[in-house]
């Protein structure tokens, strides 16, 4: 609780429907005196706008981003900064017809039964398009992030049976997978387009990186950083897995085998992911979230109605065939709003001064 | 924040260290009018006490817990239900010696870069002793679940490359391992005896289900109820990675084979493990964590000094060979404590009378 | 934390510049199924309006309101609601000139020294424009508390040396001065317009009653009703004092004089003003803000600049020689989410069937 | 939420009820490093021990304080410190034969109706013996102010009708009614011994100055720091009325009156008591809380039976006459809790580099 905001001291609030008026977001928390404009924000709302590319749904939203307040003479002033951002390309008609059947691995009967009365326009208030706001929140924390040296990059390393070797940054932007392996890209867009041929979709793992973090951030016990990260993962409606370091294939190795061992001035691996004891250790952060199959297929299904009666339903309407390529800014966001936000609590242990280190 | 605290309404605050003079947790949040005794909470911390069996640490502690407050006549006054452990058994001299160093995979370097100062004696604050206060709570939200028909089960299904391939439900505390399948149990004991043998340790995966939890639960679109029960389980210190349901085997999925379908009254699968956009939907929830081989081991290792000077390491001390089995309780905790909280969040959406449903 | 933000379940955010693009409000925590349009926000700003009498501030805001989110079909859905006021009448020629100055008794000074940067245009995120929003959430929460007949009333109650004898809550909307005692009002009003024809300002007090309101909200310890409502209360910038029932006059009384006795069923007097221990016991709630006299003057003071030298300063532009009248609306704001928040805190304590009560 | 807690990163969670086994409280936040002892501590609870002079109550607690956790050699180690007190003089006798009915002013109806089922025993959950915990907290937050020059200082400055005129800092702690001003000490001392030989009870006014504060603590809007501080007062179960500067008397006089001018380099007057906007100013904070008369009187008072008859009660047992003197203590602490979280907040605004100030 609250139920739409995340963050602690650098939190953001976010609302709007996927097809009402708009969708917005509140940062709260952010410090005074970051230079900033809509384009910052917008460079990375257009890494997750639809219709970017062919493995993309087809919706056109511009996804052009107002700001609203917090800045003042390209300044921001330490007031709640608002992003406002209008829907235009909304087309309900689609939904209007299923709007009493509940589309499978979808929100709407988990929404039905909870509120009794929903907004079923592209999913309302569940639509993934509530993504958008983190994005535009995760720009001024990667802009406030880097203003320290610290970079959040993730990108698509598994479609179905396709995986990613190698990780070359420079490469994830100029495929449409952003995938970071030029040799299983081209492979990896395939699998898109032949589930969209197919009516259906496929799922994948989006691995994210942090470099430049310094160590000490999170906070014992309960709000360790990889508990924090991996709730903002989960956050996005498309995550069924988490991992960090080498994750579920440490139950693999002996103690003696998955220990980092340490040298010299610090660590000489990084099996753990850049996370002890729920600190950061100063190696970069590595982790991976399992993103589910998108939901929405235009092949038949079986399926209930609001009275309970079994029915079947196909869901029209312009989807993306694999979420993943668009929800690699999504992650990169929460990681970003996760970091910035244990940056700022962190303070707290520099109250004393210290003598050594 | 604040830092030792987990929850929102129904809400715990841990404090103390290894060999402190003891540990505790205050549970606020809990209602009125549940009967409670010391032996109702004694009963968990049996189950995650060291030294139950020869698969676990041989330091012998009772932990004996004394309510303090928040009981009168034998039933809760919604006032918060304070509960103490003493430490009794605490050998600190084996810490004594290594002090100067940092024990890898644990928290030390990162303890001692955050806070400067920190109580070194069996890893202070950042010992694994810490969660018998969440079974110790979790025995409270227990019982509310209880009384409401939920009923929160995990149990050891993975130790290195033992699986286990049933889940039946009354053969895990039969066995040390905490395994529900009676087949690889012992095999289970095996890798466990093997690794400690060599002074060495592994790691496994601990399964939890949740049974008669109503629609509903878990709140958008931060709280989701995945999300706030990732952050419990990863606030564990050695939990790796999360997934509900198929879990990261839904990447290998098509969306025609990984959603679920409904049928005549609910659904007809359980492949997203209970949970909707975010939402309980009433099926069983199903969630595993990878645990990581324990830190501590016996054999040499190589680390790092305060200095920053290499140095060779060898864990001496009383050491669980594979913690999954006391952890087992400490994930069952963790879920109870989370789906506790999730309920008394959850009346919001009552406060308006509702036609149909 | 956040900064922008009150309330724990019913939880407003709040954004926006005096003279920035607009301002607005999120309000997370709204049940479903309420019956919402925008007029019956609008409403409730229009009692906040400036403009709205001679007695007020001649700026001329419309302040239309525009929900963004959370409502559909007539009703809300559960997901956070969303409302903006866009901003028209900003004139910031007045201010241009004395930006380098401190207004005396503003917050231009504490702003400076904490964010080094701020937007000085119309007090920017300090200015008393932002309670508009407040309004906007308040006429929300005072339509759900109606909903299980609770209402706050609050009114004008001293100006100056000019005081209320007498409670008749029709009066109240009938003159500008929301006078409850229709023989006073006028010389209320008298008061106020002296003040602006010598270029000066006054303060006064706003009693606020709530009636209808169950036994048993608010929480202890820390969350006890009255010091949540002062919270409130006291957020609001030209709030200087807060007392509940007979307030500082208790001082002056024996405790046999002060305790409120009780008789068959119920309590035989309201001293203590409808909260025992922190938790409305049934009866009105009644407290008091002292509002101080408004700070922009028209007279010459002395103040400093940014550079710390001494300098003149009169506050010219469009103010309100008495805020009074116009904070009726906020204070009754304030008192109402408050009350919502508690109500949605209380179902805790009906977890557990009871038996009697 | 959570009820039992205050504050956002300094923040504290109390436990415990008058005649159970203990009271206590975990301090979250606490920065490491910090010399404390249990004699730091002890020295704030001796202020507020029952028994400390002939104007209080004659239970004989000693109210000897453990340190559980938090400390290691000495140094705070940025773990939660947790601190017990055992409750020893506790007599139930008293409480049995009124158990059945209200006290009049107290928690006891409201706490019936909240929770069905209380500890009635010396008031349980809802005593002022709970204060000895913010005490114990607040030793922890006035050292760590006083390590940047602050100082939080509290005094009776009115029983009844005496009403203090000066304020002497080292008069207050030499007479048992803690008035600054050593001529009317001794009548505030008859006022309470009157009060005691009548079987009643007498209020006061507890002043509050902080000295030493910097500019800039608090957080707009809803966290300003006089609603913190007043959230702070208003959850000490005595007081009904809180006001900052000059408070309700602000109301008499002209805008041109009531503003704080600037001269060179500050503030010429602090008729505002230290805040503006919201924030500290960097002149000393004043604030007055009004205390009512004990609610615990030997006369007898009209009450109400738990079955709504009514019924004639005189609460015997041993009680203060008037609580100001060991209230002062109690005032100290929560000032000084609200202060230590408002500066741990505080860092966000530091995270930029500032150009200029």
């Amino acid at each position: 609780m609250p139920f739409s905001s995340y963050g602690h001291v650098f939190r953001i609030t976010t609302f709007g429907e996927s097809h009402g008026p708009g969708i917005g977001v509140v940062v709260d928390g952010v410090p005074s005196g970051l230079e900033l404009t809509e384009a910052d924000v917008q460079k990375e709302l257009d890494r997750r706008r639809p219709g970017q590319s062919l493995l993309t749904t087809q919706r056109k939203e511009e996804d052009k981003v107002e700001i609203l307040s917090g800045v003042f003479e390209g300044l921001t002033t330490g007031a709640p900064l608002a992003m406002l951002i209008r829907n235009h390309d909304a087309d309900s008609s689609k939904y209007e017809k299923i709007k009493h059947l509940f589309r499978p691995a979808h929100a709407d009967y988990t929404y039905h039964v909870k509120y009794h009365h929903r907004d079923w326009r592209g999913g309302g208030r569940s639509s993934g398009r509530e993504t958008a706001c983190r994005v535009a929140a995760g720009a001024v924390a990667k802009k406030l992030l880097a203003s320290r040296g610290m970079r959040v990059v993730a990108a698509t390393v598994k479609v179905k049976d396709v995986v990613a070797r190698q990780w070359i940054e420079e490469e994830i932007e100029r495929n449409p997978a952003r995938c970071p392996d030029p040799e299983v890209a081209a492979a990896m867009a395939t699998r898109i387009t032949e589930a969209r041929s197919q009516g259906d979709s496929v799922g994948g793992v989006i691995e994210g990186r942090v470099t430049g973090v310094p160590p000490g951030l999170g906070e014992p016990i309960y709000d360790k950083l990889d508990a924090m990260i991996a709730h903002g993962l989960f956050s996005i409606g498309t995550v069924r897995g988490v991992e960090f370091g080498n994750g579920f294939a440490c139950t693999d190795l002996h103690g003696s085998e998955n220990n980092d061992p340490m040298g010299k001035g610090g660590f000489l691996s990084n099996r753990c992911g850049g996370i002890l004891g729920g600190l950061s250790n100063g190696m970069p952060i590595v982790f991976r979230a399992a993103i589910k199959p998108t939901a929405s297929i235009a092949k038949w299904q079986k399926t209930m109605d609001v009275e309970g009666q079994p029915a079947d339903i196909r869901v029209e309407g312009r989807h993306d065939p694999c979420i993943c390529p668009r929800a690699v800014p999504v992650v990169e966001a929460m990681a970003a709003l996760t970091l910035m936000d244990a940056l700022l609590m962190s303070p707290v242990q520099e109250f004393m001064p210290k003598s050594g280190a």
